[in-house]
């Protein structure tokens, strides 16, 4: 025996994702598999179809989880609408508007970037400028963005993109039911998301949806799809009623977000972002409380919380103490934010008042260590704010 | 409540794949998750690669589980290796024959395709004089070709590849760890699988390897690998010691597959080889005696054994007899073969006297049902043949 038994540690995942599994999900993942064209998987397979239009919000008929991570979902979009030679307009405030740019160079598009510091929101006036000034027919936006915790207004960026007969396509992987987002309420023509963030599944699969505005676009595409796996007109024909064979679903996977989409439904989608809401509203009031800032100045995400990491303080120490001491995961900055800020993630059933008032009396601890002067006590600010609230 | 409880059928999954998950994996599917930069994470993807390069037997540094089903692999193995103008032979004498050559053209490569009939092995001298005629550098088989049943043999194809400096490709979604295959001494350059058929984990993992010959190759390239998701650099960087972050890992699935092949591992290949044979053995054994036969007429591949629709019997309602009334699912033929064979998996686990002789007794029970004559009985020449080897 070289291979002890897996015996993975118990942690809190208040991270930027993956977030805690639903006991629900979890136990899910461990059902006896069917074949993926067992006429039960089949019926799973509209359930979940069913359950995602819920939670987009959407009536696209084209709308069904990608088989990969979240970033397959951000190629499966892309690579599908854009042909050698289109101009895209891409708002670039974070580590993933950087991605979808480089996704579309290898599409052999011309990413044009609306540059904007790291931290704020793309200005919507910048995106209505790039519409006029270029031939762009493609807008693309993150929507909370995982690598700052901004979340992106999107009304004025969906008015302009309409206004230029443009697609606009947004990455929801951190805000899918946890921020609000109406897919056809919003004007959003393409969406993508990722399972382990909000809807609390293992990370493996990326919902997606595409409006029939978009699905035209793809079927008069001159050039065939780059990628074969991605291609979503070959994925539609596997998830619509001939079932034409494409990859064999990762089934366990499938099970899992149907429990987990069942779960969110269950709630509801509004008194979900209620939750998230009130959690991050006590967060806040906790780190302010201690003396600390939150990053973004504005537009802040309920869902994924970045606090900057104070003076003096070293990031790395603060994170291994908060995961030795109290198997809490929180992530650090990406790019020119490393060491900069702290990346909470309150996500689906880890927006809980046990997590935030733990999270800071946690912090203040590893603080105390590092050797950092708190002020005020965080978590006794959050009880108040929780108990101002009822 | 609209959604009820989750409650899949208990199948045998005797198709051509999924087959079924060994409970221990079940298992590990539902353990807590962690996060993709836990450090505890980090030590299991080290065991993984460890594993894997195991039941590959291969020394190659590049040896992961890429994020997708065994198709993603298929595209990974291809996107890095084929750039435009590119000719590259593909050995086509089944369904995932022609979808490699599909992929090649969708990286605007130049396919070269050697037909051969469905039901035989390709020949390795047609390689050998393609690859004379031609400028190809890379050839591309596949070793189980789960649409026929057949297994092919790789040693002249290998020789060929070698003498004219090509690479070689081999597609080992349905022969890993149940058929022969050592990677390096094979002389494969390039090899995909996918989890889900004989390494007995859910499907949504393909392990893949390539050796230093093929990276060499994909650190020359001209232009980016068009797929940013499958760009195994990329992908690389995150299994080495840096981490770079490329996606979020599937942790359960890794979970899984880190627990399959240990199992693997702890049986032993050879024994794992000798195990499958036996059973198809006994299984042709059975067909045999019941007046049936089996559709490759050479070169059949032990884990996915193709038998031919006997006249007169309509495969349809012979295969959903078998699922309403055994819960034993058996594929159909696809393409060309469709409706004129059964695929019938003994993959991994699945693999064993019980599945044989209860397969056989089912099969006799809905051939009798559906008006055919059944010569002798399948079941007891199995059990004879078990009997004779000891």
């Amino acid at each position: 025996m070289r291979y002890g038994e897996l015996n993975p540690p118990n942690r809190i995942l208040l991270g930027p994702g993956p977030s805690n599994v639903h006991p629900i999900v979890l136990r899910a993942m461990s059902s006896p598999l069917v074949g993926h064209l067992d006429p039960y998987f089949m019926g799973l397979m509209d359930e979940v179809m069913e359950l995602l239009r819920e939670v987009f919000m959407t009536k696209n008929k084209v709308c069904f989880p990608i088989s990969g991570t979240g970033m397959a979902g951000m190629e499966a979009a892309i690579v599908n609408l854009v042909q050698p030679g289109d101009e895209v307009i891409i708002g670039s405030n974070g580590f993933f508007g950087q991605r979808m740019a480089e996704i579309v160079r290898r599409c052999q598009g011309k990413p044009i970037e609306i540059f904007e510091e790291w931290g704020r929101a793309i200005d919507p006036e910048k995106v209505e400028e790039a519409l006029s000034s270029s031939n762009a027919n493609l807008v693309c936006i993150v929507h909370a963005e995982t690598s700052t915790g901004v979340l992106q207004p999107l009304d004025g960026i969906a008015r302009a993109a309409r206004a230029h007969d443009a697609l606009l396509l947004v990455d929801a992987v951190t805000s899918l039911s946890g921020c609000e987002l109406r897919v056809d309420d919003m004007g959003i023509d393409v969406c993508y998301s990722g399972s382990q963030k909000c809807l609390n599944c293992p990370p493996g699969l990326a919902p997606i949806t595409f409006n029939e505005r978009a699905m035209e676009r793809v079927r008069n595409r001159r050039t065939k799809v780059q990628s074969w796996y991605l291609d979503v007109s070959l994925i539609e024909q596997y998830w619509s009623e001939g079932r034409a064979y494409h990859h064999t679903a990762p089934i366990s996977m499938i099970y899992a977000l149907r429990e987990a989409l069942r779960i969110v439904v269950e709630e509801g989608l509004e008194a979900r972002w209620a939750r998230h809401k009130r959690n991050r509203d006590a967060l806040i009031r906790g780190i302010q409380e201690m003396g600390l800032e939150m990053f973004p100045p504005r537009d802040r995400c309920p869902t994924m919380n970045a606090i900057s990491v104070p003076e003096g303080v070293e990031d790395a120490i603060v994170r291994r103490f908060l995961l030795d001491r109290f198997n809490i995961e929180v992530g650090g900055g990406l790019g020119p934010l490393k060491g900069k800020i702290w990346r909470v993630g309150l996500m689906g059933i880890n927006s809980s008042e046990q997590n935030v008032i733990l999270f800071l009396g946690a912090l203040e601890r590893a603080l105390k260590t590092a050797g950092f002067r708190v002020k005020g006590s965080g978590a006794r600010a959050a009880i108040e704010a929780y108990g101002e609230w009822g």
